[in-house]
């Protein structure tokens, strides 16, 4: 997906919304269990037909499919070849490694799944991120500052300039590729910085996780984060597809996409008024 | 596995080789096609029986086997089972996320499959680590200087104290975990940091990757690596599983195992001797 056709999209729905799919079988309504073979995959299903008209892109966490070893690896592949080719697909695997590792690791994302996006650290440099590059109409979601405790570990550490590292790996990383190809994840707990972080990096869309079950401010992310091109994902996992864990799972979170849609198509229109 | 078992199947075998198994389907001898429905396992099979004697461990590359979807999971899965249990099983699959999201990768890697130690990137801190450190007897393996070119982007950058960034990590790493269940990647291009690094980290094994096919020299990282405890897992790939393409390729892959397993055990002599 280009970036006009994920600004169009954004503007057209009046929504940044991206909706994570973190689906843990224990958190899977019990009803479905009964109902299908595949309880991960059907419980995606019933979220993505409860919400796709109200969000731009959907996020699948790799690792709580890969933690279910090939069933879950099954179930991951039929969520992403169900989510409609009208949403930006994003694969939150926090994959790098070495130059001809990366290639691997870009072919299982972008050829054999058909992941727009892949999430990727940048701790490796740019040999290790360059293979995901490769590849037309695809991106990189570059981890730069993330809403966990241990960002401070390293992500807030000063280099010898003053600048921290995760300053030095936005502004290093504008070097590899441009706005078409390129986002950064920043965490929705930082709202207080991400005025700076667009400061930073002006053009380039951030993926926001973290809103929702982990607090972050919608309203302040939205006022400092977007751009007349949109320039925001805002991730929401847990809020929405554990909205409920009866028999209406799926439209108690359709409630909850919603309610982030309306919010969403205000502060759009305030982009668009200025 | 312990601390204790892995140094001492150290001595007893006279090395401290592990072998890459970073099997590239495009690279499987031919005639292997012929006789096997999974060419990947067959090919790894036939490298484990031939070297099993000459190394304590193998190390896994997740991203050759990811690349191929459902069928590269399932050669993964016979792989890292038919590996011997007196053999240290590595998942180098460098990831790395928040805490509940590193709970499901430690689950995928710990428990559905039977690894003893995955590769983890330490950019997002403290948090996103400390889950795999929670499995008894089971190992972070954390990046640190890695052998990439891209390793001067941020890991060999200064901190405002001057201190490099892969030096923070692994004095900060050593406050979370002691020697018995965190090791770090050194890059095996870096000979001349060994002897600093083992002065960070007198006590912690070093995953060496990058002799072989990138150069590394495996005398000075020996001579500057090896502690009494052992300290040290060389990791040749390429140069072992690929020695030959032709149907000698086990025969020719033990030969050159055998070449570093001699050398290896010269190095564990002389650390004796001291």
């Amino acid at each position: 997906m280009t970036s006009n056709e994920l600004t169009t999209h954004i503007f057209e729905k009046g929504s940044y919304l991206c909706v994570g799919l973190d689906t843990d079988i224990h958190k899977v309504p019990s009803h479905i269990f009964n109902e299908s073979s595949d309880p991960v995959f059907s419980f995606n299903k019933a979220i993505i037909d409860a919400t796709k008209d109200l969000c731009v892109a959907y996020k699948i966490n790799t690792a709580f499919y890969e933690s279910a070893g090939l069933r879950g690896w099954e179930s991951l592949q039929r969520t992403v070849e169900y989510i409609p080719s009208t949403h930006f697909k994003i694969a939150d695997a926090k994959r790098g490694d070495i130059g001809n590792t990366s290639s691997q690791y870009a072919k299982a994302f972008f050829e054999t799944y058909p992941f727009d996006a892949i999430t990727v650290a940048p701790y490796m440099g740019r040999d290790s991120v360059a293979p995901f590059m490769q590849y037309p109409g695809k991106w990189v979601i570059l981890l730069a500052l993330t809403s966990n405790e241990g960002s401070h570990d390293f992500q807030l550490q000063p280099f010898a300039n003053n600048e921290f590292l995760y300053e030095k790996v936005i502004m290093e990383a504008q070097t590899w590729d441009g706005p078409g190809g390129l986002m950064f994840v920043v965490g929705a707990t930082r709202t207080e910085q991400i005025a700076h972080i667009r400061k930073l990096a002006p053009e380039h869309f951030f993926l926001v996780p973290g809103v929702g079950f982990q607090g972050g401010n919608l309203r302040e992310i939205s006022r400092q984060g977007l751009t007349t091109q949109g320039g925001l994902l805002v991730n929401v996992s847990r809020a929405i597809i554990y909205a409920s864990s009866q028999k209406n799972f799926a439209e108690e979170a359709r409630i909850i996409a919603q309610q982030y849609q309306i919010e969403m198509s205000e502060y759009l229109k305030e982009v668009k008024s200025n």
